[in-house]
């Protein structure tokens, strides 16, 4: 994998979708690909994916196009999906019961190792097979298990205390859910979906729709 | 909201994450904040921030400082949270449910109008007081309705019909969760959700942050 130091953070945010695209390809049985079809396909231009696959390598021949399963093997490589990660979840409502129902995950090696909550009502209770564990009993688990990635889906207040103890139990990195910035040292990774953002690009697009379309009737 | 035609999408997507923070800022009773303040508590460079906001006119005057809340309101316009949307969701497993019981929502503005699911065990159940509709009415719904978002969390294979059927009624917006990418008219919205990417970005941060500690590991 060469020259993987100099990879613009542009070019690794496409890496995950060329690597669900070219899954979808492996479905549908296709082999073989060329730039141009793969740029249909995912609604790019085909230089920007022969720009961005240059960047490891290449992997295409020209005139042959890319060989789909070797393709999204390398970029699996890349991405670190070649690797089991374990996951634990914090917080068992809907959100954290929505992940940790969501078998794609682990398909691409995102195992469940544990569920946390602190509603002692919860503990006991299963999801996919999974006990929900007692927020109490966590330190210990960590202490236990290596865990890879915890992700958090409690309400705000109660996120940046889980945070809190997470990072001090030694996480390597927090996919976090709640509707802040969570403050960090800069050797834990941190992933936020902030789901409340989302949805405000799309009030802004609406707006900005809207009134496009209000300009051209002023204009008739 | 002067020269909002030239604002590059770098700059708006960093909106939604000011409007956030002076929230925050807000709740905490902070009148008036300079953009040195604000950039210690966004982790941004105040430059950065000076010249975000001089997108929008400013808002600000030298040596004084920002008014918080006259700041949020309108970058709150900006984003077009002056105005309600009427919002769907199609699936009531765990994220729709999730999406239908954050109460966030409702309070920047998107009121949840109707929850809809294929599964006719669910149909009547209830979530927060919403019932659950079959999809048969969706259609029906969505005549007599004017909904602006729709919010789809249904399985993949299921999504895509699911988006024709709201793009032939009508659909300005998609809040896409299924893991793909939807095919719709230029004039639909389309904001994708895909959490797989976002956990495939942390396993490729881990993969780098294990190699590099590898290789310092090896030049002792």
């Amino acid at each position: 994998m060469p020259e993987q130091n100099t990879i613009s953070n542009a070019v690794i945010k496409r890496l995950p979708r060329y690597y669900r695209h070219l899954g979808e390809l492996m479905e549908q049985g296709v082999e073989r690909i060329s730039s141009g079809e793969l740029s249909k396909h995912m609604n790019v231009t085909a230089s920007q994916i022969r720009q961005d696959l240059n960047h490891f390598g290449g992997f295409g021949q020209q005139g042959y196009g890319y060989n789909v399963a070797f393709l999204r093997q390398e970029i699996g490589k890349i991405l670190g999906l070649d690797k089991q990660y374990k996951v634990i979840i914090i917080g068992a409502g809907n959100l954290g019961r929505a992940l940790a129902n969501y078998t794609n995950f682990e398909k691409t090696g995102f195992m469940i190792a544990g569920i946390f909550d602190s509603n002692p009502e919860l503990k006991g209770t299963k999801i996919r097979g999974i006990g929900v564990q007692s927020m109490k009993d966590l330190p210990d688990f960590l202490l236990k298990q290596k865990v890879d990635i915890a992700a958090i889906t409690v309400p705000r207040d109660a996120a940046r205390e889980v945070a809190d103890e997470l990072v001090k139990s030694g996480i390597s990195a927090i996919w976090n859910f709640a509707h802040t910035d969570l403050q960090v040292p800069d050797h834990v990774i941190v992933e936020s979906v902030h789901l409340s953002e989302s949805l405000m690009r799309i009030s802004y697009n609406l707006r900005v729709k809207e009134e496009s379309t209000g300009q051209k009737k002023n204009r008739k």
